[in-house]
Order: structure tokens, then C-alpha cells, then sequence
């Protein structure tokens, strides 16, 4: 019996320790990422941070993830070395990008609107998505031409991910569509944005479309991470220097309204992302733009989620 | 020899009628569309059109077309009868559907804007894209809401569709990249697009992206037959009543313009769709508006293409 106690214990001990184990990677946090680790092939992951921080952008490796993100996928135990983190989801698997305009009081105030009665629902071509690493281009037509100044301006914006299709639904039901939420730069050219948006009535579309202009990740946050995404900071950084700093407190219309509101007689599928709006801090504000130059480095922030560091390049 | 020669006459005869047909049929009228056939397969074709019509709406019967018609592809002597016209290509090819806003100067008068300096780009999601005969939904948020009338409008417009990928093209460069031309239906709801799209800054995208909001078809008519498209009759008929009538050469910025003008900097796929703008004749003209109720018929058409015809349907 002496001999068997301690054997039996031990395999109860490990038994329970697996199932905890187990139960633990289930109800996990989940940093969805999707990267490149040192053999060259491409993983989707759960990001491992590093001790003392909610960014996947410093996590060195990531637990493996068998299957699909938006729809049955498994957090394995296999751990993998990062070696570059990629957009959480490839271009091709995002069919819309949505994005809403002067969602934040204060943003409003510096681009001399008023608040608006119902969300302002634009888009972004799926092609302007980004990593969060790599350059954002800047071809020649919206370089300085003549008298047409550059005007490329940073937006920081908290990314919703749908994860189960969406029509019609109201608010309470919203979240059970989401499966996170990510940080995404909404990168703006004013001139063509405004100026040759076409008044009296600009429409938005030319002045943020371009390849490339839609960095955003790394990780998608899960929302039992974040169940609630109205309390987090959120910032950006030119070469280093805060220029935006707000919190998603102060948006007008918060992530459930605005996934049901878009829902209206409209289909919204897993993968599609919407991105929510920017703070006060942009140069619409400013007297004296400090609009972004070739080489300029730009850091979109959220607490809880993470950073996205691309450079400014003319091409 | 006489019993050897009209053997080896007819031969040489058939051999050269072979060679004629299949280079008729290589070079020969490509009216594509995807249609049920009586078997209830889905197939795509070369129309046969009717005599004395170019609309393929009106085509009992088509090619089968192997292969992929953004790519490489063969019309076969297979020919089917065609049950159901579907729209040229599934949604799930179409990656990015631009419009073009204010392109026809009748219609810019209208709506009391004024002639833009460039091209008014906006977005419509591709689940908006419906077939050339199915009825075009209007959910309880499109219908009247207490003092919120309900103003849904027609908008025909020539459609464009990219055959190859093009980025920073010229405009003699832009026809290399197009498949070929349809006829679209932009259904817009004026309330959302404008009173209720965020002034003073109105964003078009609520009032024309809901699910089926985008009738597109039935051929996409390639750029053999239509080498010039500036020159095509295009009209509106609302239960057999005609709205609209112009001509595609009131367009202000052409054909090859657009698909040059939205390649700066951005990347435009096979399968992307350009909707190009509507003539005069909206009720955005009207002092006593006429617009689209439960039940209406709108019909839509591009000379020398064809027509949508697709009911207003409250669900």
C-alpha cells in the first residue's frame, strides 16, 4: 500500500493538474496574432507576453493555433518563436472594412463639426490593410504637387472583429458577434479627404484608401479579455512624441450600437472589422500642421491591446 | 482522282469552316453571364441574344463558358437554356465596389451641388450586390419611421469591371484592365444618405449599402463589342414609366479617367466593379418627390448591354 499511495497520488496529481491545464488554455487569455516564427512558415497564435506588459508587439513567442480564428480553432501547447507579426488575419479573409467618423466630442470640436445624430458610416478598401510593422506608402499623387501640399494625417482608433454573421440585431445582442477588439490607424490624407473630396459635400473615400493605409493589430484581443472596451486609453506617437491621448469612454457611440446600428438591413460576416473613430489630437486641430513627412515613425496605441509602429514612406 | 477530290475538298472545307467558327467564337460577341440552367446547374456563358435585341435579360439560351472568366476561360459549342440569369459573377468574387458620385452635370444641377475638380469616390459593401431580377429588400429602418419618410431612390449608372490588376495606370493604360461593362442600379435612400449621413459632412454610405441595394447584370458586355462606352443611351423606367434618359457621354470624368484615377496608390483587383454615376432624372430634382414604394418596379438600362428589372420589396 505504501508503495502504491504515492504513485496513485502522483497520477492523480498530474491528472488534475492537466485537466487545470487544460481548462486554463480554454478559458484563456486570447491575443489572437498571426506571424511568421524563425522556420519561415506562418502561424495564427495565442501571443505569450512578456512579463509587465499588455502588448503583443513585444511577445517573442505564441501558442499555436489549430484551425480557423472566426469560426472552430483549438489553442494548442505547441509554442512558437515569433519572428514577425503579421495583420491578426490576412487581407483576403476581411470582406469590409467599415470606419466611422467625428465619433469623438473633442475631435469634433478641432474639425469644427457638430456631434452627429447617428453614426458616420464610411469605408476603407480591404487593400489598405496593413501589418503593424510595415512602411505606409506614399505614392507620388499624394506627395506635394505643386501647390498641393502632403497633408497625411495619424488616426488612432480602437478596431472592432466581427466574428459570427450579423443582421439586424440590437445592442444587447452585439458582443455575442464580436470576437475582439485591436488598435488600427486610420491613416488620412486631408487634402484629398476634404479639399478634393469634393464639396460642398466631401466624401472621405480618396483621402484613406490607399494601399497600405490601414495598419492595424497585432493582437485581437478576445472579449473575455476585455469585456468592456469603453475604458481604455488610447494614444498615438510621432517619432516618439504623444499626439493623441484619450480614452474610448468619450465615444459617442460605443461598440454595441455600432455593430448593431451598421447591422441595419445589412449583413455583417466574420472577418469584417470596423474600425470606431479617433480622438482629438489629429491636425485637423492644430494651427500649425505638423503633418506626417517620408521617414516619420507612428505608434497607435490601446491599453489592454497593444501597439502598431509603421513608418511614413514615399514611394 | 473524282472520287478523291470533293472527299479531300470536303475535308479541307470542313477543316476551314472549323478554323472560321472557332475564331469567330474566340473573337466573336461575349456577353457574360452566369446563369440556372433547366438542370439547375450554375454555369457560366456567352449569351445568345435574340434577334433584334441586345439585352441578354431577353436570352433564352447561352455558350458554356470554361474556366474563369477573369482569367483564362473558353466558350464552348456546349450551349444551354437559360432558366434563371444570375448577376455576371458571384458576390464572393467581387472584392471592392466603388461608385462614383455627381459624375453627370443634369445631375449635379439636381442636387444643387457643383461640378467637382475630381472624381467623388464612395464604397458600397458587396453584399449589396443583388441579382438582375430578384426583389430589393427594404427593412424597417429604410421604411417610414415616424416623422422619417422613407426616400428611396433610383440610380442607374454604367458599371465597370477590372479584368487585371491595376495600380498608378495612366489613362491610356486604364481599357487594358477592364473586362468588359454592365448596367448597375446605386438604389439609394435619400433620408440616410443625406439628412441623416452626418452634416454637415454627409458620408453617402448609409443610404445605398444595405443587402441587395446593388442590382448589377445581366452581361457584362466586353470592350470588343463596346470599344467606346462614352456614347450609350442609359435610362430608369419605374413601373414602365421612364425617370431617366441620357446619354454616358454627359459623363464628366469618363471611363478610362476612373479606373486610372482610383489605381493612384491603390491596388484594383479582377472582380473589382466601378459603378460610374446617374444622369438626371433622380427625385433628388423633384419638388414633389416620387419616391420608390412596396411593390414598385424599377427597370435599369445601358444601350447596347441590357437591363435589371427588380421590385421594391418591404421584408
Amino acid at each position: 500500500m505504501r508503495t502504491r499511495g504515492p504513485s496513485i497520488f502522483t497520477a492523480m496529481h498530474l491528472t488534475s493538474l492537466a485537466l487545470i491545464f487544460s481548462l486554463s488554455l480554454l478559458c484563456s487569455a486570447q491575443r489572437f496574432v498571426r506571424f511568421i516564427s524563425t522556420d519561415n512558415q506562418e502561424y495564427f497564435g495565442d501571443a505569450i507576453l512578456p512579463a509587465h506588459s499588455f502588448d503583443a508587439a513585444h511577445s517573442t513567442k505564441a501558442r499555436v493555433i489549430d484551425g480557423d480564428i472566426l469560426g472552430d480553432f483549438k489553442i494548442t501547447n505547441q509554442v512558437k518563436p515569433i519572428k514577425k507579426l503579421l495583420s491578426p488575419l490576412p487581407n483576403e479573409r476581411i470582406r469590409t472594412v467599415r470606419c466611422v467618423g467625428l465619433n469623438y466630442v473633442a475631435h469634433i470640436d478641432e474639425s469644427n463639426m457638430t456631434i452627429p445624430g447617428w453614426p458616420i458610416l464610411f469605408y476603407k478598401p480591404f487593400t489598405s490593410l496593413n501589418t503593424p510593422s510595415d512602411p505606409i506608402p506614399v505614392t507620388a499623387g499624394f506627395q506635394t504637387q505643386g501647390n498641393f501640399t502632403s497633408s497625411m494625417d495619424w488616426e488612432t482608433e480602437l478596431v472592432i472583429v466581427i466574428k459570427k454573421r450579423a443582421f439586424n440585431i440590437s445592442d444587447d445582442e452585439a458582443l455575442d458577434h464580436v470576437l475582439g477588439y485591436t488598435v488600427g490607424h486610420d491613416v488620412s490624407h486631408r487634402g484629398w479627404q476634404i479639399d478634393r473630396g469634393g464639396l460642398p459635400q466631401p466624401q472621405f473615400s480618396m483621402g484613406k484608401g490607399a494601399d497600405g493605409w490601414a495598419p492595424w493589430g497585432p493582437a485581437i484581443v478576445s472579449t473575455n479579455i476585455i469585456p468592456d472596451p469603453q475604458v481604455l486609453n488610447i494614444w498615438t506617437k510621432v517619432n516618439g512624441v504623444t499626439k493623441q491621448n484619450a480614452t474610448t469612454a468619450d465615444m459617442i457611440f460605443g461598440v454595441k450600437h455600432l455593430v448593431s446600428f451598421f447591422s441595419m438591413g445589412t449583413t455583417l460576416l466574420p472577418g469584417d472589422v470596423i474600425f470606431t473613430g479617433t480622438p482629438s489630437g489629429t491636425n485637423l486641430g492644430k494651427e500649425v500642421k505638423e503633418y506626417l513627412q517620408n521617414g516619420d515613425v507612428v505608434e497607435v496605441g490601446l491599453e489592454n491591446v497593444g501597439t502598431c509602429t509603421n513608418q511614413i514612406k514615399y514611394t
